[in-house]
């Protein structure tokens, strides 16, 4: 078992009515509030009057900043930041997904940034920065930033997506039924995204920290288990609760304590596909999973006891030839993705192989992909990217 | 799924070798440290020598309050508290194991308190108090004080014990080797604790919080196995780090979020015997829980289905019979702690049914029992104490 370091300080208020928690959250930090969201979404279910009522009744003076895309871009980051400097604001409300929120750490970050070029903050400025403080109100269960420090900001003009930590939130208000309006396309998409984030620190080679391990098995069987009620069913509220509750917890490292880092290669690689064609992260991790693990299998088989085990404890798979089990457990991992309603290959999404080795160098930089559960080159990323289409 | 709230704000180092953040944890509080520990092993282990070491070096004035007891006694918080005034002490340093650090969570609040009577606050303030802040440095995997906001303070000339809120630790250093030169006793009785804070939220009427219950499970499985072990080789690291990663989750709530409150009853019971008697904590739950178990799957035959997924998914067992499973699981608890050394009846510890009245009575207080997973009169008390002589 290796050593690790927990210290995530985010107040989670998690379940039906949580908003009730909103006035005394962002309360503490002061009167003026930057929100932030996405395309408009929240205007359609009533979240944005239900969020601008506590606000007005609780005094508060509302700067707005919307239109955040998914695949979060730095020129919305830049707004945020003017808007927050230009209205003295003291505390970011973000209320969407994973963008949205990604989007505010970056601005509550960049605030304080105090170079010109919030580009170069995104490039070069590592770890944790002085920050404004942030409160959330997750609408979709998918990247788990309500509880880690991380984001992943976009530059489409340099086909970047670049990850960093930056701040946690201060609170993150977590209500499933706020999910229940989310299309079966971004239901599955996210629960895809869920899944990878347990599975890139899954795949380690510590054998023994089992907390972590039960903690990533338990997430992973939860998903499958969760994700066809939720497409059926959208406001089963059980289904939702724990798909939302698997999300919270995937992302924040938890599920890894205690394990040998492993590279998260397929995010390395799935940035990538989203820097050049903007795609939708989870269904890109999809993709790229079950080919990655069949490549790395084949690469180096001293890793297969990993997919034996996945096989039996997540899928329950059982059977006494271990090479035909571990594939048997990529095999249904992909039957899995397609069943529940995502284009499971490249083709199907419109790339080609025009830019897969330009996409392979820059995934690999820093080396990266080179301290991987199973190392890989840019050519082995090329043949993954090949294998996708 | 019910709602819950997320709010651990411990900064956690895990692992050998973890002390070498100690400075960083104390600096920001300041530099007069009042230093707390027990009956004086870690003057034998070479601990204290390591942690004088780092205070001297550092620049730190420390003065000491040594003789903690075993379910630590409000003398011990009185004194601490006076020390704490008279030398302005600015952070307080636990170097122990739960009853260490409870102290000193009591002592940390008890700073502030306005009363002159600190019994009054244990017994009647509520909640989490405004503390001086606290380190702690952890040397026996038992309590999960180290991770949660809670103490348990005992008046012996009141025959009572008390449980409350009181303030979180800022830092938690968490190292498994110094759990190495614990005897096999406080071994197997502090893996008692740990199971036993699992099973007392986990004996609960939801049937659908996933996550919190394969962490639940996740955890028993660990010291089922690693409990042996670590018996049989005192400095298996591996064995006592998964022993370690266990206890400081047990104790958090996080096994627990999203699940119907159970009351934690088996807690309940046992501090009446540590007030009256001054056991071992862990052995008191370990000698009540498979007792509470029968009696209250005969109580009310509806919680069998709890019990069926213990049995199962804890133990491994199968059987086409539900209810003969169902014994069966709780059965193999007890052979389980008796297999592992812990005495298994009241008469073992010298204890008779004398006092049975009077703390069935009082452990009642506050309705605590009657709102338990399944509701508890004193004479049901008094029957499952008389089951355990």
């Amino acid at each position: 078992m290796e050593n690790y370091v927990h210290n995530i300080p985010t107040k989670v208020y998690f379940g039906k009515g949580a908003i009730s928690h909103l006035d005394e959250a962002l309360k503490p930090f002061g009167k003026n509030v930057l929100l932030t969201y996405g395309g408009g979404s929240i205007k359609k279910t009533g979240l944005y009057d239900e969020v601008m009522k506590i606000l007005n009744e609780g005094g508060y003076t509302v700067t707005e900043l919307s239109g955040i895309d998914p695949n979060p871009r730095i020129e919305s980051v830049a707004k945020g930041v003017a808007l927050c400097k230009e209205h003295n604001i003291d505390v970011v409300l973000a209320v969407g997904g994973g963008s949205t929120i990604d989007c505010s750490k970056a601005i509550c970050s960049g605030f304080y940034y105090e170079g010109d070029d919030l580009w170069h903050m995104v490039k070069h400025v590592k770890g944790y920065k002085k920050s404004l403080p942030l409160v959330d109100i997750l609408t979709l269960s998918a990247t788990g930033s309500d509880f880690d420090g991380g984001a992943v900001i976009s530059n489409m003009k340099t086909n970047e997506k670049l990850g960093g930590s930056y701040t946690y939130p201060s609170v993150s208000i977590l209500d499933p039924t706020y999910t229940f309006t989310v299309s079966k396309y971004q239901t599955a998409a996210g629960s895809a995204d869920i899944m990878s984030h347990i599975m890139e620190g899954y795949f380690s080679r510590t054998p023994d920290s089992e907390l972590a391990d039960g903690i990533a098995e338990t997430i992973l069987k939860s998903v499958i288990r969760n994700l066809p009620i939720a497409l059926k069913e959208p406001d089963n509220y059980s289904a939702r609760a724990n798909l939302m509750h698997a999300e919270s917890v995937a992302c924040s490292g938890i599920p890894e304590y205690g394990k040998k880092s492993t590279g998260w290669p397929c995010h390395a690689m799935e940035h990538e596909l989203s820097a050049y064609y903007d795609i939708t992260h989870g269904v890109g991790l999809a993709i790229l999973t079950p080919r990655w693990m069949r490549f790395i299998l084949k690469k180096d088989p001293t890793c297969e006891w990993r997919f034996v085990r996945f096989a039996r404890n997540v899928w329950g798979l059982d059977g006494e030839d271990e090479h035909e089990l571990a594939l048997k457990g990529i095999d249904v991992l992909e039957q899995f993705f397609r069943g529940n309603g995502i284009p499971m290959t490249l083709g199907e999404l419109g790339i080609t192989d025009e830019h897969f080795r330009a996409m392979a160098e820059h995934a690999d930089i820093g080396g990266r992909l080179s301290n991987a559960f199973v190392p890989l080159t840019a050519d082995d990323v090329v043949q993954i990217y090949t294998d996708c289409l």
